[in-house]
């Protein structure tokens, strides 16, 4: 972060911005943090314990979204600490969702910085799902744990060269996503912000009108749906394309699943638009695969109201906020593996009831899914539900109407971006919620990111006794 | 059945109206049926087993959906089908939801006959939960059965013994309450009606704008706050009170919960009330408690638009709709019980991410929660969840605005009776809903009432296979 914090402060120093200065700063205090940290710890090799990474994880992104707030918050911008926590928060754990306005005219260092946080969220996220999660055991994301050690094809041997297979991948995306933006007719700073948002899955854009800046320009549509979808997808994939023994890519059900629920949905919605509108139907196909795939991926770009295409339309977008991408990528929401996991695992509880004695063994692929890992996978679903319906009722005690309280829980949880509503819909922003609030939904998205268990078991006492 | 429907009859013969022939026609026609199905199975003595049980559960209430619609469709009210239907199966799971008006000026068969099918209903489900589901292992009732074999303490040994119990509890507690709205001011119909449907926490009034009807007379709002928490209670505490040897009652932790969610979240609601409206403490305490009581017990009873009290008040009724009663009552939701069990499953699952080899009990009062009971009642609150979203999609798609499609489908699935919005709010109702829409709703209501496994498990293939 403190490397990234040169980038918006050069930006800035170029445009002959005052902010230069905050970022250098910044820069150099986290710089400094950073190097009394490693200080502090060197001659300490601390045995891995469930605790340490329990606390680990959320001291990082708690940490990051600190850190990331302080040049928000000294620049130029007349915000509240609130304001710049909750976005900076929603850049780190890829959320999205803004509560500045003005980003037409704002300083560029600001919002590259914005972008880059996101990004940088997005990445460590990935890390997170692949190298420390498994080891935890929390939520569904264990299963690649399983997978790894219990397959003779074992995807790469050793922790840092999975990690060096992630930074691979996640750069040659977002390069392969910048040149694309910029070779569709976006100017480089766009394209450098929206490559950067769209890998990490954070929908942050440079306009406050997201995508309709670029009017009409469908190929950048096309793109944008593009590379959500492959950021949306497990990077497992991506780092076996970099390995010499190749396996069958599409052998995860998470990819099959996902592609297919895009696909059907996206048509759905592209005749409801057809129906309503009398949009030509290739047009109606662009705007609906954009706005699905922006918000099952968890992304949130936008190019238009789509709540005004009716109820069922609606109905299909409060789905999608639900479901998410695919485990091991930068998107959130419950995600296609608990998904099926949860389906699998309702056909076989109910099968038990008819026949009690039965031994039904509960399947995953080609992989049987332990009770322990279902256990885990309803574990967090139940937190899912509470976390969204106690969160809805905190935010309404603070004063936000029905829909903007539940689907502003909801979108945080899942780190979408834009809710439901006037005020935080589709065409809205998070600029005229009140302080308290955005403190409820910046914990959201913390949780929401961290896979709820990793936040949530710091609140218990068992994890502060020895 | 047959015998109730000639009531309504009665009654409408004294008043002068020609249904009382349909009720007299609907009476012959449930009778003869009766009589067929005893003699069609009175020599065929067949082995009790599950899918038996389910098969039966499910299509009792069906069947008493069906034979309570009949004389509603051919009555002098002019509505379709699907409207009667929806009526009646709102009657019979207890849910109280109407899709009628004119109820001040309707023939009081009719209006009887409502209440008949709630309080049927609601009997028949005490006799659900206590005798048969526990068997099929459905849901979070499977308790009891524990509790039942467990114990040397043995409730009571014989089947038709506890059905005696429940029918004399039932029975007295609806004589105690129609007396106590008649002592209060109601006339003697209204009383009755309205102590058949408190008792079985459904909710029907005999006039459109419920309780309000009796504006200012606040006896009759404690008395109803009091009976519907009466029947929010286990049965079996009733049940116990029939019995020489009496135990300490309160023991069931479900009882302790409930009581103090109804004390705390009456309070909170009062002081919102009271500092938004001004009225008087203890006005607003009565008005709170009365409409706490009546959502979380899932009855429906409404004097005002509760939703006028602010945005808090709203997130507070929001979380009741999902609380629910105590188990082994009449009431619907998740209910206490699957709470308890849920809060101590996520305990012990968090502090075994801690300590993976540490042997955790899962604990509900004094009992042990087995894996098995665990995992019925997560996988409830899948269920629970996954009817609620795509409910509410499917409502949405039908064309109902995002209020009403999300608090239509939870207050079905809860059996509550009223939602939020404008359309079918607290001072609202469903007759301006379609028909697509009735339908959807009406098997929310069955799904729910029956605890969703006893429906879902009749969709999948392992139950028609041999």
């Amino acid at each position: 972060m403190a490397v990234a914090m040169l980038l918006p402060a050069a930006i800035d120093l170029r445009d002959g911005s005052d902010d230069w200065l905050i970022f250098v700063r910044s820069s150099a205090a986290t710089g400094a943090l950073s190097a009394l940290i490693l200080l502090a710890t060197q001659d300490h090799a601390s045995r891995f314990t469930p605790r340490l990474g329990f606390l680990l994880t959320a001291s990082l992104w708690l940490t990051a979204a600190f850190l990331g707030s302080i040049p928000l918050y000294f620049s130029h911008l007349p915000i509240s600490y609130s304001t710049a926590f909750f976005e900076a928060m929603s850049g780190v754990t890829s959320t999205g969702a803004t509560a500045l306005t003005g980003l037409d005219d704002m300083q560029r260092g600001i919002l590259l910085w914005r972008s880059l946080l996101c990004w940088i969220g997005g990445a460590g996220f990935i890390g997170l799902a692949l190298l420390l999660l498994p080891s935890l055991r929390a939520g569904g994301l264990a299963l690649f744990h399983m997978e790894n050690s219990d397959k003779s094809e074992k995807i790469l041997p050793r922790m840092n060269q999975i990690a060096l297979g992630i930074i691979s991948a996640y750069l040659t995306l977002t390069a392969t996503c910048i040149i694309s933006y910029f070779a569709a007719g976006m100017s480089t700073f766009d394209a450098i912000n929206h490559g950067l948002t769209t890998v990490a899955t954070a929908g942050y854009s440079t306009h406050d009108s997201s995508f309709a800046f670029y009017e009409g320009n469908k190929a950048l549509l096309l793109i944008a749906t593009v590379f959500m979808t492959l950021s949306a997808l497990p990077f497992v994939l991506y780092i076996k394309a970099f390995m010499p023994q190749r396996t069958a890519t599409l052998r995860d059900p998470q990819v099959k699943l996902f592609l297919t629920i895009i696909i059907v949905f996206s048509f759905m919605l592209a005749i409801v638009l057809r129906v309503r509108s009398h949009v030509p139907f290739g047009d109606a196909l662009i705007a609906a695969a954009f706005h699905f795939v922006s918000v099952i991926t968890t992304t949130g770009y936008t190019t238009e109201d789509y709540s005004l295409w009716g109820p069922p339309a609606i109905g299909i977008f409060f789905l999608a906020c639900f479901l998410g991408g695919c485990a091991g990528s930068t998107s959130g929401g419950i995600k296609m593996n608990r998904l099926i996991i949860l389906w699998n695992l309702t056909r076989a509880n109910l099968a038990r009831l008819i026949m009690p004695h039965a031994v039904i063994k509960i399947r995953y692929g080609s992989s049987e899914v332990s009770g322990d890992i279902a256990q885990n996978v309803l574990l967090y679903l139940f937190l899912y539900c509470a976390s969204l319906i106690i969160g809805a009722v905190l935010l309404a005690s603070l004063g936000l109407d029905f829909i903007s309280a539940f689907t502003g829980a909801l979108t945080a949880l899942s780190n979408v971006g834009p809710g439901l509503g006037d005020t935080i819909g589709p065409v809205g922003n998070f600029s005229t919620i009140r302080d308290g609030a955005l403190w409820v939904l910046s914990f959201l998205m913390l949780a929401g990111r961290l896979e709820l268990v990793t936040i949530y078991i710091l609140f218990t006492r068992v994890f502060w006794v020895r």
